[in-house]
């Protein structure tokens, strides 16, 4: 079962070969399966560029999607997770995207159901397809990861994306370091990497990577106001001029203009933060193809063309 | 106008052909309409099983689906049912599935609407392609109604399903009988159908269906208590072990477990809980056939045939 | 770009253009992108009359479409209209349709934005698809704008529809009259027009269009009483009688019946209510092949014809 829970459940061969996949989608290079296949997307969190990026990829592989919505479902009745999935999974439903604020909500389902479950996000947990388009922005603009520094900014406790990217990008080789508020910083979350002062991490890393503020994650602690987030662990237009001529700035959106970043940086040259929504569709293109194929409902060969459509 | 409102509308034959044509359905034979034709869900009350269901043979018989959000429509400027479902048929859609908590809802519809109802529940009235969906399960088992024992067992009259199978049933040749709470057997609801004790009729009978306890639909009248309903009328580990070697259990779902049956009664080998969800589906593609093919939307002889469709 | 923001926006040979257009998919000439082009409706207001009809317009036009729903998404953790629009461009969507509570929403975003937007009603701005299908319903019947006399009535100052409507029918020929509650009537927005009695206005009219009284704009300022607005200025069943034979009637719905117009004339022979939601299907199909033409994935020619689509 191609579950795709966690980006450190993936090898480093695996990683790579998704974004190989992700790259051939980006050349429009086809690949749908032979027979309709369903798939649904459970959030039941509030998402526009995961949900809408897997609605995009899905309907480019051809695929058919069963509409899920949280709040008229019969969740509100009390009905557990478990018994919502199986419900897809007994009718027809071949692979289901979910997004959860419960973090590893997957466990109660993994061994139990018997379609691929793809994670969109887990409380503080994870967000693999968050990683991996990541990765896959880095690959494009580096061709490679080995010797490449990436600065992680920002909300690195409440981040889904910051450990795993860390874990990651370790393994396929590059140099991670971690910034902003120093007590934001966990040494448990993050071992491989250690904390630089912001100024020295934009000034030095090729990949600025910052995270957004999880306000809705947050607490009342006291320990956080916008107004100061700027000036101190922001990237402000002062600091964008010194980062490195070849350096790119990353931020897995939603935006908070002028907190993590300045507004007219969010779209600069250097930017890929755009980019990255765009290359999101052509990873989860590639991680629904690989939790699909192998129920062997792909086309592998000439003599399972597919025939045309009239309607 | 082939409306699907009550179960108890449809002769025995035409159940029988409803039946017919989702064996067929699950067998795989592809009816498709030979143009581009339009359902609208409109679900005013919470579903997950029904309405994606719906969404699941809708897709399977390649019809075009307009998404219907009753909590974004015009619903909540004061629109009435009727001149919404009017506004549907106006702008093209050629079949409409309604839930509506409003028993017979479809009462200020039915006569004016040149579109078929197909009723996906009314309040405490109606639910045939459930009703549908169970009688199919029974026959996939036992191959016939005729000599059957079937106990409906719980929330009877709370219950859009009871009603509808218990008619069904009797007139497909089965023997009904109703257990749980004795004050919630309505003679009037049920004629035809005599009360017996849990523990006879979990024994005695071939299918033995639960029904789910309608917390949202039940006030606070204080006759019902959560903790002692399982003890005394749920199916509990020991009851189903006095059931017959060939009975089945049954239950329309979403399930309160611990309630009406013990947690790991669900998914055993008697259970045919999550086939009925599945068997759902080819009822609802069966169902939607009935309401199309009567508009000549459907090929019925040779000269009209199909051409295939290849996904 | 081809935006449709206001109708006032479009040249008169424009709009003869787009109701040519309208026409052919009346008669079911079709026209298809020869690619697979994705759209999104974005609805921050409640709709079922304009949402569901893009939807049967865009599905008739083969487009994916990509679900939106402004409440479970990224909006409501505060992301702005333009950063959600952007984030729909990077994910591959072609053309975007939207309505908002505010008017003039899409100040922020054209010239900002690179793919058309199309407004489905700006707070009490504009509503181009509905005049457009006004005036469609109108050519329909008389042919042409030229000499007809078309009375508006009802609330003027907190319709999207009139100002465009008055606007549109006046560059095309007609004379447009006001009518209504007098100090509704703002010489301001609708310049080039004069106030009439109701009476007089309903017997010498051509097109009688009512207008809906927007309950959910009006404010608590007590000038209004939906007990005399029907007897005062509303279609009643006595004043339909003086309606010259051939005029018809207009309203833009949902309508509020007994306020606006009596109940029994709503699908009066000279009503056009319903007609109106069926013509804005062809109207939005029109709209949606001039957005999406000029990005040259529309067949336009013979040499252009449509190579069959493989799913």
């Amino acid at each position: 079962m191609n579950h795709l829970l966690t980006s450190s459940d993936l090898s480093c061969n695996e990683i790579l070969t998704i974004l190989e996949d992700a790259k051939d989608f980006q050349d429009r290079k086809e690949w749908k399966p032979d027979r309709q296949m369903f798939v649904a997307n459970l959030f039941f969190e509030p998402s526009t560029r995961t949900k809408c990026s897997f609605e995009v990829a899905e309907r480019k592989l051809g695929l058919s999607i069963i509409p899920f919505e949280t709040n008229t479902s019969s969740v509100v009745k009390g009905e557990t997770l478990y018994d919502t999935v199986k419900t897809l999974e007994s009718i027809g439903v071949n692979a289901i995207v979910i997004r959860h604020e419960k973090e590893s909500y997957y466990d109660e389902l993994v061994g139990k159901i018997n379609i691929p479950i793809i994670n969109g996000g887990d409380g503080c947990g994870h967000h693999p397809t968050q990683s991996l388009l990541d990765l896959f922005t880095i690959q494009q603009q580096f061709g490679t990861f080995k010797g490449l520094k990436v600065a992680i900014i920002g909300d690195i406790k409440h981040s889904r994306v910051a450990r795993s990217n860390a874990d990651t990008l370790i393994r396929l080789g590059a140099e991670v370091v971690f910034s902003g508020p120093e007590n934001w910083f966990d040494k448990e979350v993050v071992k491989d990497c250690s904390y630089e002062p912001i100024d020295h991490a934009v000034a030095t890393s090729d990949v600025v990577m910052l995270l957004r503020i999880q306000h809705e994650r947050h607490g009342d602690d006291g320990t956080f106001t916008v107004e100061n987030y700027h000036h101190k662990y922001g990237l402000t237009v002062e600091r964008e001029k010194n980062m490195k001529p070849t350096s790119i700035i990353m931020h897995p959106a939603p935006v908070n203009r002028n907190v993590e970043i300045a507004d007219e940086l969010v779209e600069c040259e250097k930017s890929r933060i755009f980019k990255q929504m765009e290359n999101g569709v052509y990873i989860r293109m590639a991680v629904l193809k690989r939790a699909l194929e192998i129920k062997g409902g792909w086309l592998q060969n000439d003599h399972q063309k597919r025939k045309p459509i009239y309607i």
